[in-house]
């Protein structure tokens, strides 16, 4: 790693410098189990995404509790989580270019690799790079089922790439990409619903497109924290790549269950620690965390336990508390938890993360994908 | 480095792996000189701010053009700074923290070190950590000069600060800390003007109170890639502390200049290579540089040489080109140069910058501050 981690084992919270992405180990456990166990006797397997961590302890982690491999977004991130010892690597997304294709195929031979298409032209690059490392990569096919972002369109459209990749040499057709990105976020349990019905339905047109050229589709992957209910209950979706559901945010805070209380499956386990460090006037605090140390994609963090302080960005290196009358012990030198807004580009930001249980230092895990931007 | 580089010198642009942080050397060359010839023959010595960069290369490059140090902004970027053989840091932040402090001292056996104040009972440990690691670490009080972030109020307020750092063990009073950051991106010279005269209002008056309690002032420090020919001007700064010169931004690209034209003091320089990875539809292209690649605390980043195209945020790794029939000519594969919004977040997610000159990559230089957050 290039910078020094923020804590050692044993510390106290008090001792741990900041600013530092805190995992509280209880519900971080607990997130994970919870979703191990919502799998356990369906036929949907986990595969949860890396590009939330980018850290192969969490990895094996995930693992041990039954995940059949990661998901990454990046070369660069698989070669993190390979080089860490995951054996199966699904890279969610289309890789195009020939360093990263020559980057790519080597590390079927460390892990079981596969990748995603959604454009023929990308074939016979990805067969090459494939036949050049020796080694067999599978593909899916990215279907557009809602998000439309990449994907092709749901049904025939799937099917010629389908042959394509089943004819290539170095490569195998692995089935279909079907994630919904967008409805993760959509706030209520009927927008979600409604989004990944509207999924299952264009899965389904796929596959009977596919079977009608004869061709089976493996597995169906997608899924992720806000909708992976409507994704198990399917019946279509083999493995779920959610990522979030470790740590969630304060943006995932913001959804709300069936009976439109706050969805409540994972708890909040992420945080950054920060520290006050100026009181210049009665009615406002600086701490040492701002744009590069939390994330705004998604809006502002909030600060934990500290009710009705609101946490404002007050430049890279800064961020500012707005008191009022309820709030003025804190002092110059104390140190405030915050949610980030959202879990994946903050923890972007950072290195390491320190790992907490009963107010001290667990464990410090090196995040090796981080700066995995390729 | 955690990651490898995306580039090898000698390789043409299209050989660069995506999304990856270019530096068009002629342009940032060009920037380097101007500021320094600007300030060439004035009283006002430049001390470039490392935030912007995080790269020990670049302050090489801004010394031998007759720098007298770097700013940091924060302890473990100062070593970045320091383990990188720069000679001068000056950390334009409160140090906080007992850890902090124990990283900060025992620099300055290696380099000269400064940092600041704005609170009486930050005095203590740092003259202790210094005392501890026999240095001595020159202290500023840092004046609230209009941004109203940290600092002490201007005036009397920095007397007994001055007074209680020039009676410490270890630290010598080393004068004003005189930043208004928010003035830098004010859109019109007018505002930035009066926001720089405010602050000279506040800086002089602040030297009068110090002047009377029998306190010399050696440096006043302060200004910014928007506002510095005002703290030139001034009479009162001596140090400025410019970062976002070297590169721009599209943010900075928003500034207007006296006569109402685009601000051109310096040229953009800073470009994020991205690849168009998905063309699913007519009107909508994907590429592989999202919230990872660029940041957007300062709004959306712009598609360089794409006249009438915007860039679009599609998720943490994805960007979205919004399509008219000027550039259907655009197809998967093909790379493209984006202006970040805010260069200085868009810095921090990346490990390597890849010089270009003459469409040859020239240099790859690692940015050893990357995810120096403490």
């Amino acid at each position: 790693m290039t910078t020094r981690p923020p804590a050692e084992v044993g510390m106290t919270l008090d001792e741990v410098d900041t600013p530092a992405l805190l995992i509280d180990l209880d519900a971080f456990e607990g997130n994970l189990k919870a979703l191990a166990d919502t799998l356990a006797g369906t036929s949907v397997k986990l595969r949860p995404h890396g590009k939330a961590h980018k850290c192969p302890i969490i990895g094996h982690k995930q693992m041990a509790l039954g995940a059949v491999g990661l998901c990454c977004q990046k070369v660069s991130e698989a070669e993190a989580m390979v080089f860490g010892g995951l054996p199966d690597i699904y890279i969610t997304n289309e890789i195009i270019g020939a360093r990263k294709l020559a980057r790519l195929a080597p590390l079927a031979h460390q892990a079981r690799i596969a990748t995603c298409v959604d454009n023929p032209i990308s074939i016979a690059p990805l067969s090459e790079a494939a036949q050049a490392a020796g080694v067999e990569i599978r593909v899916l096919v990215d279907v557009n089922v809602g998000q439309n972002r990449c994907g092709v369109e749901p049904g025939d459209a799937a099917v010629p790439l389908a042959q394509a990749i089943d004819k290539a040499k170095g490569l195998s057709f692995g089935g279909l990409q079907a994630y919904h990105g967008t409805s993760q976020h959509f706030r209520t349990h009927e927008e979600r619903r409604a989004a990944i019905k509207g999924a299952c339905e264009a899965v389904e047109k796929t596959i009977g497109a596919l079977k009608k050229a004869g061709l089976d589709c493996a597995e169906v992957s997608g899924g992720g924290t806000g909708t992976y209910p409507f994704e198990v209950a399917s019946g279509l979706y083999t493995e779920l790549q959610a990522g979030s559901y470790i740590f969630m945010d304060a943006d995932y805070g913001l959804n709300k269950a069936e009976d439109g209380s706050p969805f409540k499956d994972f708890r909040q386990s992420l945080f950054v620690l920060a520290t006050v460090i100026s009181h210049p006037a009665a009615d406002r605090m600086i701490t040492d965390a701002g744009t590069k140390a939390l994330s705004v994609d998604s809006g502002m963090p909030t600060a934990h336990d500290l009710a009705g302080i609101n946490y404002k960005m007050a430049g890279d290196e800064h961020g500012r508390l707005e008191l009022d009358r309820t709030n003025a012990d804190l002092s110059v030198g104390d140190k405030i938890q915050v949610v980030p807004s959202h879990c994946d580009t903050t923890v972007a930001l950072y290195e390491w993360f320190v790992g907490l249980r009963g107010g001290h230092v667990e464990s410090v895990w090196p995040i090796t994908g981080h700066g995995a931007t390729q």
